[in-house]
């Protein structure tokens, strides 16, 4: 009832082909909301560290419904018995949309405004849109089903795991997509080998123990990409520059500064009372043209912010070995002392608050919101987590490497550095 | 004096690193308008087609670069008399440099308001610029002599063809990046060993008849690419609505209706007036940023137009095997009949008309400004020109096998369907 | 019935992972005669130009295997009516076992001998072998069927097209396996593309329309292979030394010469009377062994060979633009003077009689024994030959470009150029 | 003195194009020692479980002389002053040469015959050898010097360690060449980015610490491939069966058995007097040729094996998780009681002793003849040794995750199983 009459392809650099044969995927991406992915990039500022990485959540959210349909093919095609046949069509769904909520610069404005994708997501598949639209023709609580697994509340959790969890769809897609756009080798794993020792079992999806080589090959390519592209201590400092933007338009949209640019969705987001139809009309080139127009505002923090942002003239990263603890305080008193502003010229950063983890070994029955962590399947049906079986897994599932780091606009420093503490001095390289 | 202390690298998806070593070259890639190509996608509206074409003008630019540093340092390293090492400097410079006059979705922007990127390029090169500013602290003169190698009336042809020529770094760059990015395995060919068998001979850059097989290899991926991926109908689809855009636009700006938002570059294009600091202004998040708004016109053909480009509701097509003279009249009046604006609501088009050509032979000596076709060099220092040498690429240059479609917006011709005469309703498949 | 338990998986360089499911196919991978073909090289000789290109046809018979079992399994899913859901099995077992009767160094020994691999393959199938008794495990004429696949006389043409026509399964597999092994990037095509647009029409394999693109891209990859691998010069020197070796052997034999190494396959073999028996136990080992110790034969003149096969101290090759009619005459009177055998240190030789051909144009109703050509299906389903609608192929299919070359050992020849003709010395570049 | 008029050229699937622009080098590659590199496996008997690794030992040697070259050229390039100029030849030279010595199966016939290929690459460097006279050439000690480097005496360890470490070009190249030709995906690291972290630094060969993650991939990669490819159990089972018929026809050998077949090096061989001529003749087709005559011996067990191993027969193998330590002698009292002979029907396996290792840390100065560890260079000139800052590769170097395995011949134990006690028939799974 749901076939295309002749199935669609897509053509996609990661996965060479991506076909859809459900009516249901094919309107979905049809909709206004969805085509909007095509305006948010993957990676956020990245591309300004890998200037391949220009690709957007589209592609992204394409490419984890293609994971997930392959996946379910193998179980179909297996017979297994563990697997629910009838959760197909929601798992296509959720897998499509489970990133349908993002926005622009979407951890950043996370960060700023205190907002969650994951909610957004839900509140578009459960309100007044074309995407809820299309679910309901499948049944009215077709929509309600969809947005539970994406909120991981649905009551199959094999359904939530193969969407969310240690290695889920979204996690394989991601990881093989942004290696190949911005060009380092280090996301390669052999999916088609993964995709092969998954098993439905008992409400989970494991992975059979012959395939253990092939997840620790991909747990190592995760620890690597976080390490060399998520991570990236440039991408830090544009991720730093852009939160900043948003901080200070914030303060001074709150002050009743009158700016000269201000389309309803950015005034709604400075205001803290954005609804879903703005929500829907921000993306990023909105925000750029923003930052372009801001770039000749009257206050100069936010002006200058804005052209760092667009000329990508970033802050300067210093790595710090063993911060103590009042050097923060220290540096913004220095830091007001050279007449720049401590909140906006100046900030400390540790990679561990960011929206990735290497791999967080786990319960086999985690609680509810947490995500299932890889379970091994021997051949005489024990479930082990995978840590406890692997070494290498072990090894990286307990490192904390990250460091910490000084992030300031050397140009502004540079002109009063003599009258900075010799300490401080040393400490940032001057 | 140039050189860096230390040389830059890039992670480049198609070249894995792209080096820089000089001084000018690194200061030029930091220039604000350098950075604004990292705004404009290098296929147009060609990620409506394939989702993986969201590559930008920064990468490619990078890349022509890279070809060319590699092309002078093999003449350097065999120390070929007949490359004047001279040029080096400025070889790159104009390789970096050649694109940087693109604006937002430059081919339909330059047909509908009759600019030039070229002329645009040199302006910014010659103009109150920072790119300009770096340029003549090589020497006063260097700005005139990269344009003049961009404008194709540099006195060395040498360093025009490396550039600009029917084998040019630009041109191998953008067949290697349009086929990773869309995915394609057409584009590919064997880029090393092209680089080998070139040779700098008498004022041109020549081919070494060894290698004409891997020069025909050349040809054939980009007549492949020209018909998969650059005439790809979708692409011709989106690239018409987002004309139609502009010229709607342009005509109610004619008319003085009153928009509700037009930031001044925008109104300055509209107006035909626009100038070296506003065109640097216009990116492409400000021309979607506009459709965003302008989705909520009054106007009801162009928010209409607008919502469809964004939304991707683009026209239908259907190829027209032997169009007679009238019939594009015949449609205009029916159009007309059924309530629908024949200058918007109807396009007739054939790719002939495009920025791109397969490959058209020429003579070793072309006039100014044209480009030089590819020349094979026989072991007795006989230069020809290649389509005599080889059968493949005569057959090609030959071919128009361009097709004549018409676009329309099938939604809107369906209710009134009936009302169509049923010769033209059978040639539309309707 | 046939169906394996658990699904076998072949790790492949070209299709990643083979599937086996059918127990029958999984048998006749383990027989003696199938494992023999990992002791014979797929390109013969091509290893002494190409050093990659070392894989045997034992890989690429699994290739060609796998490329077939897509194809039916894209006709199965798609339920099309044309495809004879019962040739299934006879199809996979034709296409696994078509190369079974090739001998080592294959082209040369069939030149040499006058045998055909086609015939030994069918001997192979009908003879007392393990092949044989696996085949008749599924039915008393099973063996007859499948022999008659593969010379080409089973009554379903469709099922001959699939291993043997201008586009079939062997060839497809062998472009993309040759140039994998020997590194070129011009064998690479849209395998996956071309897959999808074949469709099974009224007996025969045709391609959609809207594949022709990619159809072109194949035959243009073929083209470029010919004449970059196939017919490449030093590989020709190879096959030509190799024959001669051979050519002089037998010679010998025929005049009684007491050989010091002479394994019987061998001795069968320069008889001309060799049997089933013995041809399975020929294989490049033993032919390789064989000429370690005629490098120590009395013999000069094979003694010779066999040293300059084994270090790959090949002969000479020089084109000939347009060699007149008595020139071989010439040379050989020539050879003869300085005191070398003109049968043997001499050979003129062109591409053309090689058993590839570029692209032959045929009637869609080809004679028995006549491969299909590649039938385009149009959408109001017309068949047209692929060269009447593409240019591109037009061209292609037409051309000889093969030349004329002269082979001969040049260290021999040296020592006696002052006693050549200068004209020779100056066609021979001496 | 050295250079070639014109840069010869090797295609290669690994490295795209090996240039040769020295004269010595190009005589080298051309003397029949190292062409009998041709006729080797790079991974003796693992093509009979990925059946892609057809690849020579000639490549391999091809490939790591590529690589050396980029090191030293990027030294030569950045003229880092503790890369010592003068050393380049004897560094290209060695590392060219360093598996010469490798014969046929190499490391089962090292372990029965008990030799050494080492040994025999300065053999044929010192000895009556083509190679011999090339290097002489150069100088009348460079054989020696280039011998010296290979055994790892020469007095700059910065030399031996380019040929010979943790890290060494040998290395870099099998790992992406074992990779590239098996179709696995483990082995893949970015060898261009190792390449550039690389600086000589005071005798040694060390990494800048900006590239450590590069390193640890790369360490990754090795470890993958070990347990994946070089430890993999039917590779294991495969070398068992090699290693038993030569155990076996020695044995007969010793016992005056009269062979039907028996060429003098295999004689020499199995007398343990094989001397350097006879060494230079034995290859890998003579070895096969052999097993081929051997398979119709009347001694059973030496036909049976070898049939096993023409015909890809192999052992089965079952893991064992905690073997007590009488349980090789109760297997053997057990297969005597059912008339198998312990010695070859049975062999119980660990892979700790093979010829790789995943990764020993060491001392920065290790003993001679100890490889070198990889070391870390930081920002402040300190070298560490890389698995006292990177926790993963600690957690690898520690690593024994070797199984022991018991491999049998099942279709001889079948008939007899019911004889077997009940435990030990569990233990095997019969």
């Amino acid at each position: 009832m749901y076939r295309l009459r002749e199935e669609k392809v897509f053509k996609d650099p990661v996965h060479q082909s991506i076909y859809v044969q459900e009516a249901t995927i094919w309107k979905l991406i049809n909709t206004a909301e969805f085509q909007r992915l095509r305006r948010i990039r993957q990676l956020g500022t990245s591309y300004l560290t890998f200037h391949g990485a220009e690709h957007s959540r589209f592609s992204h959210s394409l490419g984890v419904y293609d994971i997930t349909r392959r996946i379910i093919s193998q179980f179909e095609r297996n017979g297994y018995q563990d697997w629910p046949q009838e959760e197909k069509m929601v798992s296509l769904c959720a897998s499509l949309l489970h990133d349908v909520g993002h926005g622009p610069f979407s951890h950043a404005i996370e960060q700023v405004f205190d907002t969650n994708h994951e909610e957004w997501s839900c509140a578009i598949i459960l309100g007044d849109t074309e995407i809820n639209r299309v679910l309901k023709e499948v049944s009215e609580d077709f929509p309600e089903k969809v947005a539970a697994v994406i909120c991981k509340t649905y009551d199959k959790p094999i359904v939530v795991s193969l969407v969310s969890s240690q290695m889920d769809a979204d996690r394989m897609d991601y990881l093989l997509r942004d290696a190949y756009f911005t060009g380092v080798n280090y996301g390669t794993f052999d999916l088609d080998r993964i995709l092969r020792v998954l098993r439905p079992y008992r409400g989970r999806i494991v992975v059979k123990e012959s395939g253990m080589h092939a997840v620790e090959d991909y747990l190592m390519s995760r620890y690597q990409m976080y390490w060399q592209i998520y991570f990236h201590p440039v991408t830090r400092s544009s991720d730093i520059v852009l939160r900043q933007i948003f901080m200070r338009a914030r303060e001074l949209f709150r002050e009743g500064h009158a700016f000269k640019f201000l389309l309803p969705p950015l005034a709604q987001l400075l205001n803290g009372t954005i609804g879903l139809r703005d929500y829907l009309a921000l993306d990023e080139a909105m925000v750029q043209t923003a930052f372009g127009q801001w770039a000749d505002e009257e206050d100069e923090i936010l002006a200058d912010l804005c052209k760092r942002f667009l000329n990508r003239r970033l802050y300067k990263y210093v790595p710090l070995d063993n911060p103590h603890e009042t050097l923060e305080e220290e540096l913004r008193e220095q830091w007001e002392r050279i007449g720049l502003h401590p909140d906006y010229h100046l900030q400390m950063d540790t990679p561990t608050n960011l929206p990735y983890d290497v791999y967080k070994p786990g319960s086999p029955d985690p609680e509810p919101k947490e995500k299932t962590p890889v379970l091994v399947l021997d051949e005489k049906d024990r479930l082990t987590e995978i840590s406890l079986k692997s070494d290498i897994v072990r090894s990286i599932a307990g490192l904390h490497t990250g460091k910490y780091y000084i992030y300031y606009p050397e140009d502004l420093v540079l002109p009063h550095v003599n009258r900075l503490k010799p300490e401080i001095r040393e400490m940032l390289g001057l």
